[in-house]
């Protein structure tokens, strides 16, 4: 067999695979959107099956064969290729399937389902001991699977590396301590501003139907094709592609507070365009995937952000926005709605946070789990730590722990290494757009008009249809011409709040 | 290895089988409910896939050493325990698995997606010359798949075990025979009537949401349970079961057409049940498996007419709906809505067709396609053969195709034998309904009540939770302590008649 034909026996492999894994998607879409109530144990059952059947795609001897006899060929001479950038990632798809043990992987999958169950409970009731049994059993099973993974430096870089491949525990500890540094005085000035926006504009009366088409109509009109994809309402709004032609958003909204299901459409619709993105004939194949979470967070915060809660948007969305909910915004100013949308204040929960101190509460998750990874915390001392370092940041300490170290899922499931990636999302989201308006001129015009083709376009070309061409850090140098760093995202949030706040 | 370990691993394949048909069943709901325009040629993809996977399952040798080892044991002593029908159907279902090879099982999949395609728009322009090189080439697919299951007395007879386990040619044609003699008349004297129902009571105009809250309330009344299913709306209304906890009913509401929602409900409720009703202990064996399409469509006619169209089920919801379209029926009296609802008229359209003229629809139907399979038509003959043999049963002659022989998609699919099961449902449930009217008396009066409960019990427990465990034919003689037979039918429907039409 010719090297090419391994290759293109890979291919079949891992499109068969990604298939199984996107029926995967749908029907855990269908779980949060239409299953009916009683259906939960039997669609457990159906998605083990579906992660076992693609695990043993995936780790079958016959992979490790085929990628012998195309690696070390002409397909891997160019690292740029898109041939050695699949073999490249299927390499990593097949090491990690074949070095992480079925049974460590079934433990992992079955404390996820459990823990998420005694997680809800424990922070129901604010009691951090009744989930910590679960989440220092989770903390062993993970490093177990560091161990088999293996790790350049330290364990948690192979926790890093599972949502964004190549990041690196040192790299990032650089970028977010600068950050920090400037961010917390900038928060600390905003809060101390005299100035102050009409927060109470937001939380008037919206009624839901008309939330859902003005939200519905603004995803489309910065490019979501519906066409291929939905919207749908869940109690936590997520994106989730199924392949060419079926991508699905879901939002929620609340009568009393119009951001909420507007500017979660809009980051769910950030993401939904990278899938709706992503090189249909390459489905299936690292080439025609997306790279990684925190290149993925970033076209959300993008969209959300950059575009969503910036002045030209408004200044074409506005007046559409007073026509759609009659009566309700017909007294309020361009400037107040943008204020109100673009407020900045201390809180205690992550998912409530604004644009600027929502990178405060993931900095402080960094160094915890660190620690806690590391070994340099014990999980029983995981609630005072977080009280401590959140005052140090913040200065408030939370009234208990559903308000302070119980209030996310993800470590219950095992999510260690995913907070930073929203982070790095912000700056990428940054990085790419100053690069954006020095490739486009006149952006803000088009936004002006409701046109978002020519920053769509730019995006499908630069980001989406690269797959995972590049790793993340590679992507954002080629891509900027620059390595990331914290200064983009710093200079995009002074120049927006001198504006609002006067600091 | 011992039998019973045999047995056990055999359960444990078919399990993950059905697993995986229970994921088909719904990403096929999916994409004829909520699936974006554009996600077509990836479902397709997605389905190919895990059809395959699951017919790999099942034709593994290993199934096939495991059935050896099984069968012959203290297992299939007695063929009435469950254990030696799970065998005999395993059995069953591995030699068709083996017997028909991939190739042909490929060719007849792509030949049904195509074969659709071309139909629909020969039926769209009532030209049969358009579709008639598909028919031939699908009819001698199908004979091809006849000679490799093999068969007792006719290939056609393997056609029919497809979709009625145990059917025979000689059997249908000699029950049907029966029903055509004494059915054929009963509609021409029908016809011959001076009273006639008033039917535009259900073309006035009653509002699509208020239909969906009746027929739901209807369903879920007679004893559909909602928190194990849905109610959503297609084009083409269907059931479809996805595991336990999980059935899915769909139907579509017509602004001037209050029976078409109701009844399609009550219709696909009926089917419904019986998934809801099989073992969930058993799920994915053929001991928790629906036994024919016979038996199923038994369910949903006896839901939708033996009690949906009766007057003690009216005496309880008509009032109601008085209720639910204020305005429209209350000028209308519980007769004339009983008689519209029962109303019997010659028409050119299976599925438009009542109770009484529903059957000959069907005799015609099994009696072209035994010709056409066997041999004694041309598939170039089908139009001419169609309108002659409707004539001489409905004494009225198609305008054109589309309203004759291209009417239906069932051919174009492959689906050869189907038909007969649709009469073999009403047969059956009226002769289950016999039954159950000697067994518990003063039915009429829970009707009367809103009480469906005694009814799906003696369901639930004679026909639904026997899963496989008797063949079809084996299951009525167990239960009506009778062969099938046409009698049952005919009485219910001479003395439906005579009251309504005085026949």
């Amino acid at each position: 067999m010719t090297a090419q034909d391994a290759y293109r026996q890979l291919l079949t492999i891992v499109r068969e695979r990604s298939t199984l894994e996107s029926v995967a998607g749908l029907i855990g879409w269908d779980e949060r959107t239409y299953m009916p109530p009683k259906g939960g144990a039997h669609r457990a059952e159906q998605s083990s099956l579906l992660a076992r059947l693609g695990h043993e795609m995936m780790s079958a001897p016959r992979v490790g064969e085929l990628l012998a006899q195309a690696e070390g060929s002409e397909l891997t001479r160019d690292p740029d290729a898109p041939e050695a950038a699949n073999l490249r990632e299927i390499r990593r798809g097949y090491d990690r399937a074949v070095k992480v043990p079925a049974r460590l992987v079934a433990e992992i999958a079955k404390l996820c389902a459990l823990g998420q169950t005694i997680w809800q409970d424990a922070r129901k009731k604010s009691d951090f001991a009744m989930f910590a049994p679960s989440l220092e059993k989770m903390v062993g099973l993970k490093r177990e699977e560091a161990q088999a993974l293996g790790f350049a430096d330290r364990p948690y870089d192979s926790m890093l590396n599972d949502f964004e491949i190549g990041a690196t525990t040192s790299e990032i500890t650089k970028v977010f301590a600068d950050l920090r540094a400037e961010l917390a005085p900038l928060v600390a000035a905003i809060g101390a501003s005299g100035r102050k926006p009409k927060k109470e504009i937001l939380a008037r009366e919206y009624a839901v139907d008309r939330q859902h088409l003005f939200a519905q109509n603004a995803a489309a009109a910065i490019g979501f094709d519906f066409a291929a994809g939905r919207l749908d309402t869940t109690v936590h709004p997520f994106c989730s592609g199924h392949g060419p032609g079926d991508c699905r958003l879901t939002t929620r909204y609340d009568l009393h507070a119009l951001n909420q299901g507007l500017f979660g459409t809009l980051h769910e619709a950030g993401h939904g365009m990278y899938e709706q993105g992503l090189d249909p004939a390459q489905f299936g194949t690292p080439m025609g995937t997306a790279v990684s979470l925190g290149i993925h967070e970033s076209q959300s915060r993008l969209w959300e952000n950059q575009v969503g809660r910036s002045r030209p948007f408004w200044e074409h969305f506005f007046p559409r926005a007073q026509q759609m909910f009659p009566g309700t915004l017909e007294d309020v100013g361009l400037d107040d709605f943008l204020f109100a949308i673009n407020s900045v204040e201390r809180s205690f929960i992550r998912v409530e946070a604004d644009e600027a101190t929502y990178n405060l509460h993931i900095i402080l998750r960094f160094e915890m789990e660190q620690a806690l990874f590391g070994g340099d915390m014990k999980v029983g001392d995981v609630p005072a730590a977080w009280n401590e370092r959140f005052r140090a940041i913040f200065d408030m300490t939370p009234a208990n722990d559903a308000q302070g170290c119980l209030q996310d899922v993800h470590w219950s499931c095992g999510g260690i290494g995913y907070f930073p990636t929203y982070t790095l999302g912000n700056l990428y989201a940054a990085q790419f757009m100053e690069q954006i308006r020095s490739d486009l001129a006149g952006l803000d015009d088009d936004f002006r008009r409701g046109d978002f083709r020519r920053l769509k376009g730019w995006l499908n070309e630069k980001i989406h249809r690269r797959g995972m061409q590049f790793r993340p850090r590679d992507l954002c140098r080629r891509v900027t011409g620059k390595t990331l760093s914290h200064e983009p995202l710093l200079r995009y949030l002074r120049q927006k709040y001198a504006a609002f706040y006067g600091v």
